[in-house]
C-alpha cells in the first residue's frame, strides 16, 4: 500500500489557532503547513490534497497534482479566483459551529438595531436614565437573501426570538411558518423587508446586488423609520458608496457589515466610526479549526474509500 | 343595574404611550388618569380597581374601597411596599410581548458577551481590523436565577442559540433538554454558571442575593476566564458595591444591568462608563401599554362576572 499523501495546510486564519488545531489533526499523514517558514520551498508536486483559504496565488503551479481542494471557509469565491484552479472538485467548509456562530452574529445585530443599542450607549454615555419608544421584534420583518445553510439557520433562530422573518434565494425554498421567494419575486420581498440580510455567496449574479436601487424597494413602513442593511455574506455583493450614500440620505436608517469589498477595510473607511453602522472585521462565522480538520479528513476518507465527497461546489453556479 | 366602576391608572411609564393606549381602552367605564393634572384632586372613594407603577405614596389612602389591585409590570415589588395595600387581590402583568422583549434583551446581552462586542467596538474606534479568538455559544453556560414565566422563555431561547443553559428557583421546574436546580443546590448550580442570569422578583428572600459571596461560587472554567453577571430582575437583589468590587479584582469579567439599588441610577455611579459594563434604565422587558390595558380588561370582566382572576400575586411568598 502506498504511503498515504501529505496535506497541504493554507490557510490565512489566526496562526496559532490552527498551530493549536494540527496536533492530533490528520494522524495518518503528514501536513505541510504554507504558514511553517520551513515549509517554503518544500515540493509540492504529486500531493493529492489542499485546504485553502485565502491562499498564495501560486499555490496551483506550485501543487500541479492536487486531486481534491478543500475551502477553509463556507464560502469558495476565494479558490474560483485563484489561477490555476484545477479541474477537480471543491469541497466547501459545512460544519455546525459554523452555522450557529453566523446565527449568534446575526441575531445579535438585528436584537442591537432592534433595541436601540447604541442610543442606550450614548445615553449611558451622558449618564442619562431615560426610556425610549421601544418596538418588539414582532413589528420588524426581517428578510434574509440567501436561504441556503446558513440563511436557514439564522431564518430559524430570528423567528424564535419573535422576529417575522422572509427569504430570498434562486430557488424558492419552502420553510415552515414563513413566506420565501424564489429569484423571480425579488421586489415583492424587498417591499415587506425592514432589516434586510445577505447571506449570498459571492458569483457573477450576486456582485453588486446590494446597491442604492435595491435600497430603495424595501420596506419604509417599519418601526424604526427606514430599513437597515445587515450584510455578513460577502463584501463584493455590496456597493459601498451606495451604502454610504443610502445611510447619508435616511435611505438606510443603519447598517451591520462583517464583509467589504476591499478587507482588511481601509482605516480611512467612514464606516469604522458612523454611529449607526457596527463594523466587524469578517468574523461572523469563523472556521473552528479543529471541526473543519475534521470535517477534511472524513472527507479524504470517503474519497479514498470511493464514496461520493459532499459539499461539492457547482462550478458553473458559482457557489 | 349599577354604573360600572371607573378604573385609576397611576402610571410611570411614558406619558405619551399611556395617553395613546387609552384612547379606545375600557371602552365601558371611566378611566382616571392620575398623570392628567384636572384629576389632582379627584375623589378617589368607592372605587374598585386601580393599574399602578410605582404609585404617590398617598394612592390607597385616597382609594380607600379598590377591590382589586393591579401592577403595571410583572414586578410587585412596587406595589407590596406602599403605605395602606389593603388586602384584596394584586394581579400582575404576565403577557407575551413583556415575555419576548425581556427575551430579546437576555440573549442580547449573552451574545453582546460571547462575542466580545466591546473589544470590537474599541478596534474599530481605532480602525483596527484584527480578529480575536472567538468562542462559540456551546462554550458557555448561562444560569438562569428565576425560572418563572421569564426565566423559562428566556433558557429555551438561549438554548436555541446554541448555548448551555442550566435554572435555579424556589421550586425546582423541570425543563425539556437542561439541568435544573432548586433553592438548596444553589451552589452546584453557580459551579456550573459561567453567565448569570438574574430574573428573580425582589423579595424578602432574594435581596442583596446577588453578593460577593455568591460572585464568588460561580464557574472560572468559562472561555472568558471569568463569570459575567447580567440582571434584569430588580435591582434590590444586587449589592452594587459588591458587582464593583468583583469586577475590578476581575472575580467577574463583565456585567449587564437593567436595574438598580436606586433608580435612576445616580449619574455619579461608575457602571455608566465602565467598559465592560453594559446599562440600561430598567427597559429590558417594558410593558405594552395597549397590551396591559387589554389584560386588566379581561381580569376585570373575569372578576365581575365571578371567575376567578388570573396571575395573582402569593402575598406571603411576596411574588
Ligand atoms: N462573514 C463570514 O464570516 C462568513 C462565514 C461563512 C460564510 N459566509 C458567506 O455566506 C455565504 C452563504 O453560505 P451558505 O453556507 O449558506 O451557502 P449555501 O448553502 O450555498 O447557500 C447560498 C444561498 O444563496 C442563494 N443564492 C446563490 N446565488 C443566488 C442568486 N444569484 N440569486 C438568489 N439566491 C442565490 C442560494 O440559492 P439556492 O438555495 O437556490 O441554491 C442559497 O439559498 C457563503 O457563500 C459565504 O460567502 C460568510
Ligand atoms: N427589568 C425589567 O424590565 C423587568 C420586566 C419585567 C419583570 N422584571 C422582573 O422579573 C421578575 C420575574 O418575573 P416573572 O414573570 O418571571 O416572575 P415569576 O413567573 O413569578 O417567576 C419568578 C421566579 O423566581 C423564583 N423565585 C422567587 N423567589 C425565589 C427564591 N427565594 N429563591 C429561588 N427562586 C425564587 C420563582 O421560583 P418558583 O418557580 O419556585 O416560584 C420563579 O421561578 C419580576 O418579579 C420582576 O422583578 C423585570
Amino acid at each position: 500500500m502506498p504511503a498515504k499523501s501529505p496535506v497541504i495546510v493554507d490557510l490565512k486564519f489566526i496562526p496559532e489557532e490552527v498551530e493549536a488545531a494540527l496536533g492530533g489533526a490528520f494522524p495518518d499523514r503528514e501536513v505541510i503547513n504554507r504558514a511553517d517558514p520551513a515549509q517554503k520551498d518544500r515540493d509540492l508536486s504529486g500531493i493529492d490534497y489542499a485546504v485553502v483559504w485565502k491562499s498564495a496565488p501560486d499555490l496551483f503551479s506550485r501543487a500541479p497534482d492536487l486531486k481534491v481542494v478543500f475551502s477553509g471557509g463556507a464560502g469558495v469565491d476565494h479558490v474560483l479566483t485563484l489561477p490555476g484552479l484545477p479541474n477537480v472538485p471543491l469541497v466547501r467548509f459545512v460544519d455546525r459551529t459554523l452555522t450557529t456562530r453566523m446565527s449568534e452574529w446575526v441575531v445579535m445585530q438585528c436584537l442591537l438595531h432592534l433595541r436601540q443599542h447604541r442610543a442606550y450607549e450614548a445615553l449611558a454615555q451622558k449618564r442619562e436614565w431615560r426610556d425610549l419608544i421601544q418596538p418588539e421584534a414582532a413589528d420588524v420583518t426581517v428578510g434574509i437573501m440567501g436561504m441556503g445553510v446558513l440563511g436557514q439557520d439564522a431564518a430559524r433562530k430570528l423567528a424564535t426570538m419573535g422576529f417575522k422573518v422572509v427569504g430570498w434565494s434562486r430557488t424558492k425554498r419552502a420553510m415552515e411558518g414563513m413566506d420565501t421567494y424564489g429569484a423571480a419575486d425579488l421586489d415583492a420581498f424587498l417591499a415587506r423587508t425592514d432589516f434586510l440580510v445577505g447571506l449570498l455567496p459571492l458569483t457573477a449574479e450576486t456582485k453588486g446586488i446590494f446597491n442604492a436601487d435595491l435600497f430603495a424597494k424595501l420596506s419604509r413602513k417599519g418601526p424604526l423609520g427606514a430599513p437597515v442593511f445587515i450584510n455578513a455574506g460577502r463584501g463584493g455583493s455590496q456597493v459601498e458608496a451606495d451604502i454610504l450614500e443610502c445611510l447619508d440620505s435616511g435611505v438606510l436608517a443603519a447598517a451591520s457589515l462583517d464583509v467589504f469589498e476591499e478587507e482588511p477595510l481601509s482605516p480611512d473607511s467612514r464606516f469604522w466610526t458612523m454611529p449607526n453602522v457596527y463594523v466587524t472585521p469578517h468574523v461572523a462565522a469563523s472556521s473552528d479549526v479543529r471541526a473543519l480538520f475534521a470535517h477534511v479528513e472524513e472527507q479524504i476518507a470517503r474519497f479514498e474509500s470511493g464514496l461520493p465527497l459532499e459539499h461539492v461546489v457547482d462550478r458553473l453556479a458559482g457557489y
